[in-house]
């Protein structure tokens, strides 16, 4: 690749949607591969393979070479979202009807798992020489995703959860297929093992970040901004950084008023929410957030790769940080 | 390893179960992987390991090369029959509680999960000058056992079922596995590709010619040899081979009298089977499962190896061409 010709993350984006387009032509005449197809149209942001590549072109790479890679994981990323889909009821999913929903539960698992050796297969295209390593890589941080969903469903069951252990589940469910996103591209270029910790390093900062301002946003952003309910988890008492945060730190007494009945909902986000803001849980929840973005960046710098290769990742982490929506 | 010592299927049998022992204790702390090691423990023949290493002996394999691959194939086949149950809604496996009923659904999806993304990671220890070869085996062959189970739950809610829909639902469900174990071996010994595909063949009618044998000794085995009740098929309606062909052969007449209640199950199993008889479809499926049997011969025969690196395979498609249980 000519240095004057570099790839912005919506140019990669573009290339990611004519992939996935080929693939949802793959087999279409076999119903096994109808809820696959239907997943993947209904949408995303191509977050993942779009690291792929963004950290494939950091360090050089062959964009072709990365390609499958980078549909691969977001094959993959859409499997768990099917599965996940089940076992958590949800009858919607980016505004459409779940897989189990639209089909059976029966569907969604089989599909689900065809669609995760699919994720394997389309994997297998990449250069042999780099396989072992990619599938080192994937297979972690695919089992390491199951774990984060098995802790994430233990919560659920659980009165007291520790922060910390709510940090390990995100980081496993989510965060972790980001930096394998970028080490794989990084495997892809012939980074070496210190660069390709720095890459997966990376993605797990933002993943950490990107869902602890999640949890922020939905109790503090601004409702215009935010698209969704403001205090939806609230209302829901799910168990997120921030009610976490709050439940160590209240009083008993402070306990017993959170956990009364409130009149209406309106009146149990505020009150939730001021005692959040009393135990100073709002500051501290953007500052660790801020804190995973530094990191990030720290190690972006570690990487050696011009600047110019490097911008298009560095804003993704900048915008991240002041995401409101 | 030196020909005066080849080992015998029970050899591998051994080496087997030595390896899903130390398997057993992977990770045995972590909830996710609880499932997994019970369901590997409750048993079964672990014919298709041992396909894998047999195949390999066959054409002078190095055995500790082959080990993983075939761990992996009996993960990846226990995977299948923990997601099969949960769709089946089977309460027992080999006489014991399937994961689903002694656990939950959701943990059988996601232990589930777990290990098939292990299948691969097992897999990936094998050499790497093999891996692309192994993957693509594997992954083809993977996603076809998810189809044969697609095939197979379709059956079930249509009234017609022509009898090369169920042969074709029984190769990819039962037979490809047993053809990619053998032709895993094969190519982890360095085979060609004709070799690669007779190895391929021979697993694949042997699979055949199992799955066939089974459905003629439900309705006409020995009780006394049989081990399960004879008839079950019969009494529970399951179109197996048998009653999709008598479906096809039946005059009007005697589809009105098969379809008819009866007294007593012992009276239906024996109306079935004498219309059976009448259409000559007990011989008829002996038949086809030994031509299925001598076509796996005649593949073996063309398999460039000396013929005592041969007896242990072709001794299990001896026995099974008689096998009464």
């Amino acid at each position: 690749m000519v240095d004057s010709k570099l790839y912005s993350l919506s140019d990669f984006q573009s290339i990611i949607a004519d992939d996935l387009n080929t693939y949802a032509n793959y087999k279409n005449e076999d119903p096994l591969f109808h809820p696959i197809h239907y997943l993947l149209r209904i949408g995303g942001k191509r977050m993942r393979p779009a690291l792929v590549l963004l950290a494939n072109q950091m360090l050089n790479g062959n964009l072709t070479q990365a390609r499958p890679a980078a549909l691969a994981v977001e094959v993959f990323h859409n499997f768990t979202l099917m599965h996940d889909d089940i076992m958590d009821q949800a009858p919607l999913r980016r505004g459409n009807e779940t897989v189990h929903q639209k089909w059976d539960t029966n569907t969604a698992i089989l599909s689900g798992d065809a669609m995760m050796i699919e994720s394997y297969r389309i994997l297998s295209e990449s250069p042999a020489q780099h396989l072992h390593a990619l599938l080192q890589t994937f297979n972690e941080v695919a089992l390491g995703v199951c774990k984060g969903q098995e802790l994430d469903m233990s919560f659920e069951s659980r009165t007291e959860v520790h922060h910390d252990e709510y940090v390990e589940m995100i980081r496993l469910k989510t965060a972790i297929l980001l930096g394998g996103a970028l080490q794989m591209g990084g495997i892809l270029a012939g980074a070496d093992t210190a660069t390709q910790e720095h890459l997966y390093k990376i993605g797990e900062e933002l993943g950490l970040a990107f869902q602890l301002r999640d949890d922020y946003l939905d109790a503090f952003g601004d409702p215009e901004k935010f698209g969704k309910l403001v205090g939806g988890d609230i209302i829901s008492d799910k168990k997120t950084y921030l009610r976490i945060l709050l439940n160590e730190r209240m009083s008993t007494e402070e306990k017993l008023w959170a956990d009364s009945g409130f009149e209406n909902d309106e009146m149990k986000v505020e009150v939730i929410k001021s005692l959040m803001v009393q135990h100073g849980i709002d500051n501290d929840a953007i500052q660790i957030a801020q804190s995973y973005i530094e990191s990030a960046l720290h190690h972006l710098d570690s990487i050696p790769a011009p600047e110019n290769r490097k911008v298009e990742l560095k804003n993704i982490i900048l915008e991240l940080a002041k995401r409101e929506s």
